[in-house]
């Protein structure tokens, strides 16, 4: 689903109203067969001969991926990996704002990054009273643990965590962790010995 | 497979030789009947009470997955996200070696990141040639289709890709995309309500 939201949100910045389910499994890699599989679970957004009606399909996918109210984000670690999730552009459109950022390192406390002030990581118990509830850290593995913790407790109900490991939190936490040696390290297998 | 390999990894790292499927499954956040199901698939690493030998199961999982020799790797784009990725510290551990980064930025060509010198990206064809056929794309969405089409006629099999589109290359190349903001999309939908 997020992919088939980016695609249509990609065509429609190109200034396209509608699209066939053929374009769009072009544009994000899939069967045509399956995209109007998945689409027609959720009822009917296609005209035969005319395609789906863009504005409508996005409105509906992000309503149902729970995207249709701003999420407000914190950041937690502002380093190099921290900075590029900073300066990525897509956030926006799906929906997210983040609205804080943190750091240890006393440094780069009161420094600002696109109009946002980076904080002390010991500011983050204030997330609950700002009524930010997803988080990304982007931290060193050593740190992680506790930091989630820190952000249970603070009321974060979701996690996209940057550390390579597996983090321990409560049933009513949702993690997403990304591994990138872990994602290079599926390559090789499917390359041909060539 | 990977996230095993990670396990086993770390726990070898704190100086053990043997580990149960059960602390194998509390370290990566699995079943212990999962893991004992995947490994059967390839044989019998496990003695009932002692546990798997950590070392034999984890050359086993490298040479299922072809880590068993060393993959050399090409970064193209030492931004922010870029020179994350050269200080990300896991890719040792999985056999890769960072061996070249390219940049289109004058200024940066010719630094030197980690005993790395920046090359500019027009020395991407002597990809072939140096037997490079990994690379990682850390670049804008704009001309991420142009860098990998260069990088499939240098001979690259495999492209871990941070730009969030669909790359088109030949059956013959394996693209894994890491798109952030889609990955962090997926956490509202599993977030209770409250």
């Amino acid at each position: 689903m997020p992919i088939y939201l980016r695609g249509l949100m990609l065509t429609s910045e190109q200034g396209r109203k509608s699209m066939s389910s053929r374009n769009l499994a072009d544009f994000v890699g899939v069967n045509p067969w399956q995209i109007r599989k998945d689409f027609s679970y959720f009822g009917d957004f296609g005209t035969r001969g005319v395609g789906y009606n863009i504005e409508k399909l996005t409105r509906e996918i992000k309503r149902i991926l729970k995207l249709d109210v701003v999420q407000k984000t914190a950041l937690v670690g502002v380093g190099n990996l921290g900075s590029a999730i900073l300066a990525y552009p897509d956030f926006g459109i799906y929906g997210f704002d983040i609205a804080a950022a943190f750091d240890v390192n006393p440094k780069k406390v009161g420094r600002k990054i696109k109009n946002i002030t980076i904080e002390d990581v010991s500011k983050l118990r204030t997330l609950k009273k700002r009524k930010i509830k997803l988080a990304i850290m982007a931290i060193p593995r050593q740190s992680a643990q506790e930091t989630a913790d820190t952000l249970v407790k603070a009321g974060v109900r979701g996690i996209l965590n940057f550390s390579p490991c597996h983090l321990v939190v409560p049933n009513k936490v949702k993690v997403i962790t990304i591994d990138i040696a872990m994602d290079l390290a599926r390559l090789p297998y499917y390359m041909p010995a060539s």
